[in-house]
């Protein structure tokens, strides 16, 4: 069966790229001019801080198409500036796509029953307004948050199903504090070991292609011991690695995540969108933007056998 | 210190109200009126249904009024409309409080650092753009999902202290799958004990003047057990009930969550905005929508001195 995680190994391997590049908008790093022009238009507004995170996003994707998979914008710093900022949410992952993105909602949902359907449906699959089925925000995958256990994941897997899509569910994630909770023993396991183990047996019956199955975890870049747990435990979950670069995480993680067909795709936002400010900072935002990828690629290759 | 929760504890008294209107839109059980409206204006598109959903909203919003003392949007069943659907969210909130009523925004938002600050700063707080800052949401209270740990809570509390809002966070949640996660021991005690007592410890310092911390909790009315558990050992934790009537919750284990000063408000959704559909076919939506509110503030108020 193909679901959308062979999709994303297929360009991947196109593209000889294993990162993902997180479009994280913050108007005091996006160039000036992007920020000048929604002024002009909207003003010191919610529309035209919107404005700007859309133009710079499609400048952006245009200089990366090609050389990633996959982006992931990250919806909080959308909804930061309200609907108009869903609004551009929206409109990046519409350019994204039509560019051969993939694309990753990270909203980290979590809900039940038909609440976690609403997400699940619009983030992914279509809504339904008297018998006519639209679709939404069509992104491939979803970040999704497991505390409230599988009756989250039921509307989930109904929806991946149905639209052959994709979601990383959240294992161990990358900031100190996920210790407090993940690290600690349930019934002898960690609660992130159980919680992959769980999602690898939810979705257990739907495994693509390419042998991983249609829902991944997301295990951070600074867990080297947990992320060779999990590949060690669960060789069908495919991995999304945050917290690369700013966050502190390494290159050397990602060796105990690869696998056959890779098995894990890095994110990194900052360091590529605005190093125009700090490591090239001798660079326009242009060319910084596609030589901190490039860099990056080569770095996340070096682990790699294509 | 003045926070959200004690307005909501003031209103609670003057409404002599401790429920809490769950507005959860679905198309299918709206009444045919606002549907059709929606329908004539727009379409069956994404901005039709987000119209009749507004409408709806609002009709109930005038219906409740002086009734109950809070509302809560849940935030996937809008935004599974797209932008539009997420502008009759935004829209319902500054609608309800117009009319006065508390508005708590159901996202179940979790992520860390900046990422975590989007959500805060839009669904409770203000944007800044080019140094002028502005409200987005303005809901007064967020849901937040504590998988992540206390990094999810870091902006949150800046935020709450900032602009005097709250923030409800899952503990035990009413669905079947929480004991997956929730119930099982972690160090000696459960998840969702470890949870409440960490948001006790994390938020102690941000006591509102009616004896009650900034940061309540989530605990479902399907868990008595839980609900007299938490209660008797955190007692500066107000409660978010949901899961009362659809989800099978009784009226009993209210009788332990009550505390001075109250100490929560109990969800109910489609028993009183769809009511018109069973309980009260014979009524037009608008008195059913009435009757089941009185009905339910009665059966609550039977636990509760004021």
């Amino acid at each position: 069966m193909n679901y959308a995680i062979d999709d994303l190994i297929l360009v991947m391997k196109t593209t000889k790229s294993a990162i993902c590049v997180g479009l994280d908008p913050f108007l005091d790093k996006i160039p000036d001019l992007f920020i000048q022009e929604g002024e002009k238009l909207f003003g010191k507004t919610l529309s035209g801080a919107s404005y700007a995170i859309l133009k710079f996003n499609k400048t952006v994707l245009e200089l990366l198409a090609g050389k990633v998979a996959v982006v992931k914008p990250q919806f909080s710093l959308y909804l930061k500036y309200g609907p108009e900022g869903v609004y551009a949410f929206y409109q990046t992952i519409s350019y994204a796509k039509q560019l051969g993105f993939l694309v990753i909602a990270d909203a980290k949902s979590n809900d039940i029953d038909s609440s976690m359907e609403g997400y699940v449906q619009g983030f992914l699959g279509e809504a339904e307004v008297s018998d006519k089925k639209q679709k939404v925000f069509n992104a491939d995958f979803l970040t999704v948050n497991p505390y409230l256990g599988s009756d989250s994941y039921k509307p989930l897997k109904k929806v991946i199903e149905c639209y052959k899509k994709g979601a990383f569910i959240l294992s161990k994630t990358s900031n100190k504090s996920s210790a407090e909770y993940q690290d600690k023993d349930l019934d002898g396991y960690p609660l992130y070991l159980t919680v992959a183990k769980d999602v690898s047996s939810y979705f257990s019956d739907m495994k693509g292609e390419n042998g991983y199955l249609a829902a991944g975890i997301v295990v951070g870049a600074t867990m080297p011991e947990q992320i060779k747990i999990i590949r060690k435990s669960f060789p069908g979950l495919f991995f999304l690695i945050p917290g690369f670069g700013a966050q502190g995480g390494d290159i050397d993680p990602l060796k105990y995540a690869f696998s056959k067909n890779v098995g894990f795709i890095v994110n990194a936002s900052r360091s590529i969108l605005y190093s125009y400010l700090d490591l090239y900072r001798d660079l326009g935002f242009e060319k910084a933007i596609i030589k901190s990828c490039e860099d990056m690629n080569e770095k996340v290759n070096s682990v790699i056998k294509w």
